[in-house]
């Protein structure tokens, strides 16, 4: 993440990796203030043995290009909404990039569902993890499917 | 492709793909049309060996998240631009998923990319994919370099 | 609707269709983590008798477009407001559906008026229901002419 | 529709609803230019035998809500993109509704929508319209598998 | 006004007004709910003696453009921001008027202004009325500079 | 108007308020490049008799502001579009005026309607600009009407 | 700034000049309201000895572009966010500048960037603020460093 | 500039610069494709002599965060209009950079102001670039009186 105030965003995609079993690493590094660590985190992070990077920020969210742009790992960019422009400029500095490198965009404050695509990412060779997304997927619409059912006694009171 | 109008844009996607020697299939199916075929071929998608699937789509963009819903694989959505609104709904309708079904936006027409994308997802266990992105890269490099040099002789022509 | 976290906007629309007296279910179904149950609920809604379809959805709101991708009942998509974009992506993901498969759209949150168009649209043939909605509209003059008359006394005190 | 400049949008839904066999009127009647004709029109529209009004209208588009005012029949809104604002002005004018009085909005420029979206609802009483109904949406579907078909030779040229 | 709620913003233009000694009257009118209030009113206006109509409205802000089809008094629109859109809903639907009938728009809530362009227009002939315009504007212009005064003691706490 | 790349879209006020019969003068002012020429044209406006001033700009539009600073006239502030941002630029620089200094919008590119808008302002107190203005009405009625008439050979053939 | 409203805003511009050690001042002066005293705090600017002025406003912000007409200092626009729009009206009156009469535009609400910018205009020919400038690098390098050394122990919280 | 295809906008800049007699250099360079030479020019720029650095970027334009992360030199901006958004995306990924690191932004394709503000930049202390830009404000607003002159003869033939 680019900055600790995305924390309380980014703490979704990291309950969610916990939640799948992913192990995973998490740090502050930004494109703008400290541009030699991502430099150094991004063509490092292959031979460390990181499959995916979730690269968090707000505003001229820059941090996912410029991670991108020093690896040929996938690299999720996860806008983070700001105080102006409800997240408009996050989400468009990130998912816009010019042909070559790519960032896969998830919604703004999308953080469950980074953790969800960095799964399906690591997902395609590992059977474990694919096995994990389709039990998440079961619970995910019997979920869905009680809340229908605990409705019916709300629409009386209505 | 959610429509035979996509393929200009998505041709560049193909081309990619061909380039970086990955197997894939084209297919027309929309969300909306043939409903039964994107589930169809979302549900057997994992089954059938394909590891990432690129959903090009216009306007109301359902069909990337339509797929996702039928599978764990990554689905990588490609906003098209149509005639109005420049592109903005196509990529508001793709990357705004709620929670839980993640779909990976690139850029508005950028087709390109949703290929290299597909090719970092791959490469992630696929060493040989991620030699050729390595090889991209550096040739990318080296071209806009030559761009560089070629620039200085227009500028004095300004 | 696709999340039980709609409910504080649906309720506007229930309780407009009790005051009409038109029977009415609802149901949390969500086009992406219940696409089964959403495909048979949308491809039985006729036999069963129902007349119209509100789909309410936020962020990219795919449910209206599924939905009526398997009837050929009328469906109207009810825009939710989520926590980012001010409910615009909701509106063009809703409202921007390609040629062949229409959702009718009413207003970011406009509950009470999908209601009212469902009233409108079985009242082509219903003529009790033509006949509440002329007196709805005869109650809703007098409303703000009350309103109107009640302003006089307060400019004084501005 | 608002203007005769709307005409060249306008008539995919003529011919749509020609293909379908519905009778119809069509008029240029502004609800600024002409207000006391839209007044008229609306009024009476019931009582004429129309069953559905699709208000299509541009910029600062009050078409739909002005023939809404007078009438319970359900209207439908088409949205027409004009040289600025790239038709969001339109979108908004007509699908912005307050409540109590709601205007069905199809797409920027969606005329063959407006049409089918009539068709549904004329289709909600009317068995033969229903029919139709189903038989475009399968006619529908075999033209996009066509076009599935057609697209894999067109791949090996890319 | 459209609707009573608009109250808090239109007293705004209210209280200038009355500050300026502008005699006026203040309606509830609504072009969707009131229509026939809203042509009368609008027709009448010139031969009861007035000079300028505000028409303050929200969301698909109609008020405006109705009013002004029926009189040939400029008509002042005053976009009210609702709970969604941030206004700009408003204001397209109030400034976007077709050619032949237009609606002069004020900012975003700017009930002040709308009074003071109301004062304007009437003081093109009125003189009084142009004396208190610029004794309005000296006046402002002090307060500006008391503000510029006020504020040098409050640099160095900060 | 600000620059002489407007006076396209001007010269649709200015046959306008030809077609009025209103006496005029255009000019080439800019609020950035002949700032001094702005402020003493503003300043001496209402001693020269002129009762409106039309402010024609595009990007960030300041003319009107700028204007309206120097002067108690009413300014009319027309929006012209640019290569970029559609116009949006144009008009949220001028519409959206803060407290005490109005600026009265019209719509994008709307030229004629800022001539008629000027003819209305001037009309308040001018019974033969009003005596136009409601001939003006008439017409444009008529003109709709005939165009209505038309139409209706034109639906056969489509 | 144009407003003191915007005090609560611009202070962390003061708080960044004064850390530097830049002398400065500070102004409430309105390019609507105080036009003249805009005029000759811009003519005289650069004779006082002013290096560049940061100009800080919102809605339609027009404060940066009056200040450069009159003068050949840099000036930076700090646009302000307003109840309205987001920024967006801000940001725009302040970028979108015609040729001829740059504004620097920073971030909506970036006041301690706007110091931060001057600081690094004066810097070009001062060595003494560039080495302020490199040593503000540095710590904010170290400061990130630091939150991402915090962060380890809040991830297992999580 | 990030790509060739970005010259024919960016020469106005060149252009303008030559016009001041500014020495400078041209070089393609991305941020995403040649990051390494991005950083190695922002890391030696001043040292090598350079004042002020224009970063020329469309789409999601980092290049100018990414020259700002690694000098103490003020960075110019400038936004380039891709195919899709209208500039809006490089707009927001240029001036919404977080604090500590501004980027100034100009106009969307203000090539001319880019080269202006430079020399306005470097004018600060360098007093005959001062005195040119003194020399284009006057003749510029010469032109402007000159168009002015001319306009009063194309009146009469609109």
């Amino acid at each position: 993440m680019g900055s600790d105030s995305d924390l309380p965003v980014v703490s979704g995609a990291i309950k969610q990796l916990k939640a799948f079993g992913i192990p995973f690493e998490a740090h502050v590094i930004s494109a703008h203030r400290t541009p030699y660590d991502a430099e150094q985190f991004a063509k490092s992070a292959r031979d460390k043995g990181f499959g995916v990077i979730i690269a968090a920020a707000g505003k001229a969210a820059h941090l996912g290009g410029v991670i991108a742009a020093y690896t040929t790992l996938p690299v999720i960019g996860l806008p983070i909404k700001s105080s102006t422009m409800d997240g408009l400029d996050s989400l468009l500095s990130i998912v816009q990039m010019p042909s070559g490198v790519p960032v896969a965009s998830v919604a703004i404050g999308g953080a469950q569902n980074a953790a969800i695509l960095a799964a399906q990412i690591l997902g395609v060779s590992d059977e474990k993890i694919a096995e994990r997304l389709r039990a998440f997927k079961v619970e995910m619409a019997e979920k869905t499917r009680a809340k229908d059912a605990d409705l019916q006694s709300d629409i009386d009171a209505i």
